[in-house]
């Protein structure tokens, strides 16, 4: 009923903070899948090496680089890097992201001692700031509540949730609702612009919250769709 | 495994706004399971109207009043009113709330031709402004994302969804859990402080995208809780 027309045959996925818990979980599943991907970090060394576990535990094609040959590799490119830096990062990196699909799964979020709360962001969201700072690209918002710790674990043979997609064009939240759908157990929902990013990256701290209550990776499911 | 020990033995649950489409699908359910409800209304008349209704559609026991007076009379009272005239109506009912359990449902949204969005709330949420206005309550956040459709269809017999529930007081919390779980097919999910409450008010706006794509009435469920 979600099913969307979007076709990731062909496509090379590029995972900026391919190293980090996110990132790596979801290139896991994605090179497990059957989709070439390429870790990207700020070191192409510890790149490569992460690339060479997850060639060798998924038999996939996986290679890595540093962030900016990656993000050059990539057909369509998710940002997985801590959200300090977030900016920064995409904006020394936009003219190789032109015309690309780009894929924010940021969570601006901050901690203290009664656990996360969402971080305020002049441009609205993290999806909202990729979007200011690549406006030559299509920023979709997704995979913000994904459990890395799921992703990466091997005996975890499928992630049972559904990925809320946001973004402003069909073809480009299609073709990411498909790459959630390529991941066994998961599904992508469309769930509105890029306006409504915020709320979808925030309630990660609620996600944190309900974990730490009972013990668990909680995902979000949607009922009735 | 989200059992609360909660226990609503004997409590009145009033409802203002109970004459709403929110309100009015939650107190059926609450009514259908053997709670006493009393309907509140700006409109002691409309809500007397909506209570007699109830009754005779669930046998159960509903009574009528204006918001006042359905304050003073429950033991719990939920919240189920337009935003606009939020913060007013609480204001004026703050003597009469004083000690008791507050169940904010209030979604803070925008419209226009691209659906819906999340306005800006001075004190972080609906819940946070009601427990500013209301300091001798205690304010719980939840059942932002029931769909009044679902709830007020009697030929629903199972509204399967989970209810995220916030707030400072864990007593009042597992209360407000077991007011979710007496609602068949129904959950209450601890999910955090009243600080995070703005992103579940919000993530209305993106259910209601969910709802234009997929001709649903979608919620919220969470996995691996």
């Amino acid at each position: 009923m979600t099913s969307s027309t979007g076709d990731i045959t062909g496509r090379i996925v590029a995972v900026l903070g391919g190293t980090g818990p996110q990132g790596r979980g979801l290139a896991r599943r994605w090179a497990a899948a059957g989709i070439p991907v390429v870790i990207g970090s700020r070191s192409a060394e510890r790149a490569a090496e992460t690339a060479t576990e997850l060639a060798a535990a998924t038999g996939g094609v996986v290679s890595g680089a540093d962030n900016a040959t990656a993000a050059e590799q990539g057909d369509v490119v998710v940002v997985a890097v801590p959200w300090d830096g977030h900016r920064d990062l995409l904006a020394g990196l936009a003219p190789l992201l032109a015309g690309k699909v780009v894929v924010d799964c940021v969570n601006p979020l901050g901690f203290d001692n009664q656990g996360a709360y969402a971080l305020p962001v002049d441009e609205g969201s993290a999806a909202q700031q990729a979007q200011a700072v690549l406006p030559e690209a299509t920023v979709v918002a997704a995979f913000h509540h994904v459990s890395a710790v799921l992703l990466d674990d091997p005996d975890v043979a499928s992630v049972d949730m559904d990925v809320l997609v946001l973004g402003e064009e069909r073809a480009a939240t299609d073709l990411v609702q498909a790459l959630a759908d390529a991941i066994p157990g998961m599904r992508g929902v469309f769930a509105g612009r890029l306006r409504n990013a915020h709320q979808v990256e925030a309630l990660t701290a609620n996600l944190i919250s309900i974990n730490r209550r009972y013990k668990a990776h909680a995902g979000v499911k949607v009922s009735d769709v």
